[in-house]
């Protein structure tokens, strides 16, 4: 008989998982069935929940850290997204046989330095047992003024789009981890890399956001896609100016090694910027908001009447964009 | 090319998931990045989540409905063992390869139905792609009084310990289902894999528990492990007498059939009935409580000052507990 290579699944929770939940009255110290929520008068709770698994959604031989604080910040984009503060979350973990305790106390500590960078405890989860690859399911909470949730449906004609950040960096990263970039200068590479693995939420603006955008949604599937779903939940098209796209110094440098990337940048996934809506009188607001939150906001195009994203060049030539975003099946 | 098993990822949301979250206004539609929930003042919002997995919760061979069925009342039985009425729903799915449309619409029936019986909405979700089993992850929420929910910690010696229903069951019927207990007759062989299927979550029992119950949780796990987490947490012991565990004609008769299942009345899993503990001058509200839900609420023991949970026949004798429930690894 072999050692265990894990704990077993109560002290699991106990020394692995509780510690994200402590000085949390409402976890119950992960003891209970279940959680407590207990929003302020006038707040509505925001939950979203997403799924990834292993060999999909993340590289199985990364760093646990860094897919621990991955699984849990791709949901805090959808918070931001509606505007949210995020304020905790559950997670379901299934187990394959290889992951170990090692692991696991890498994991957490990913999670645990992310509770302390968004305040965010575990009020809860589950511990289970696959036969197939690691799959990570977190749900997460957040709160906004109620009724007021930033949508996907309000774009109307004639609004500006604008996306945060820069975009392409994660599609491109995703590139330099599976050895297709290897012209690229190694601080580059990291750039990139890390723009992979560890996507920033852009919670503050989606709450600066309120009352001043239109639509708003995070860029998760890729550019192109992602402003298509605003246009088809508003009832209106949208034309991109694709030489507009706001790219890193790093994403310049890795498509001048490898400008078959090009498109990408559009339509690759793992963006977790915000891509917005916003009447035309907000505009300067809009350039207020990126001084003031030391983040680049970049107007990208603008909606109209009709359907779909018209991706076009400095000219206003079409460009083809053969898939406009990643299909999950 | 051969055709592909599934609709795309939109239209399976569009015509397999949003029918369920039709109605809510909270659920925009599943169009958003997020849901909101919006408790009534002075109410808290109870959450659980419980991931599931094909070849490890249930049988991936298995009728769809129920699959969907058993993963949605699993977490409304930790809604009940807080006391909480279930309220909405978010679902997670990782589909492998093999589960086409057909295997989808079923599975979404199964949820309308629970939709139906337990009022209750989808209000988000995420559907991605698997190399491995099956999972669900369910997200389940309710509603308490504020600060009023059921918790395991409040036992105090000396108090009584209930359960509902019949225990043993599910575990008895997933027997069946293995092809086990070949001499049961079809209509006792029926009842057990039903229940083994179809938790019957004790909502409405959990809420009438709420300032008369000491400490509650759920059997999910099996009576003695599951008593012994309401002991750990609340710091007592219990004894447990084996031969008042409420048994349902057709577990007798497996049992009959089968005696050397007769210990795994007690340990084995599924069962989905409420164990909780009340102080002895309630126990006459109980059995009020019994005659108006019809549903059997059977004393079985009683705590006392220590640790532990100690199993002993009607004369008082030990009697031992190889596995106190299931273990999850």
């Amino acid at each position: 008989m072999t050692a265990p290579l894990r704990r077993s699944e109560f002290r699991l929770i106990a020394e692995v998982f509780a510690p994200l939940a402590a000085d949390c009255d409402l976890a119950f110290h992960l003891q209970d069935d279940a959680a407590v929520l207990r929003p302020e008068p006038n707040q509505d709770i925001v939950v979203t929940t997403d799924c990834l698994v292993g060999g999909v959604h993340f590289l199985e031989d990364g760093d646990p850290a860094l897919i621990g604080r991955k699984a849990l910040r791709v949901n805090l984009s959808d918070l931001a997204a509606m505007g949210a503060r995020a304020t905790s979350y559950v997670l379901a973990v299934a187990l394959p046989p290889s992951v170990d305790d090692a692991w696991l106390d890498a994991f957490a500590a990913g999670l645990q330095s992310d509770r302390d960078e968004f305040v965010l405890p575990l009020i809860g989860g589950d511990v289970v047992a696959t036969s197939g690859p690691l799959t990570l399911t977190v749900t997460a909470f957040g709160v906004v003024p109620a009724g007021r949730a930033l949508r996907r449906n309000g774009a109307q004609p004639g609004d500006s789009v604008y996306v945060s950040g820069s975009i392409g960096d994660a599609a491109l990263g995703l590139k330099v981890l599976d050895g297709k970039l290897d012209g690229l200068g190694p601080q580059a590479a990291a750039y990139l890399t890390d723009r992979y693995w560890l996507p920033r939420p852009r919670l503050v603006l989606g709450q600066r956001l309120i009352d001043l955008a239109s639509a708003a949604m995070d860029v998760s599937d890729g550019l192109v896609a992602d402003l298509g779903h605003i246009c088809e939940t508003s009832g209106v098209a949208a034309t991109l100016d694709a030489s507009r796209a706001p790219l890193s110094d790093a994403a310049r440098a890795a498509l001048a090694c490898a400008p078959e990337f090009d498109a990408m940048v559009l339509t690759g996934g793992d963006d977790y910027e915000l891509v917005f809506t916003v009447a035309p009188r907000n505009e300067a607001t809009i350039d207020a908001l990126a001084a003031d939150l030391k983040l680049t906001l970049t107007r990208i195009g603008e909606t109209a009447i009709g359907a779909g994203v018209k991706v076009v060049d400095e000219a206003g030539k079409p460009v083809e964009v053969a898939t406009p975003g990643y299909i999950h099946f």
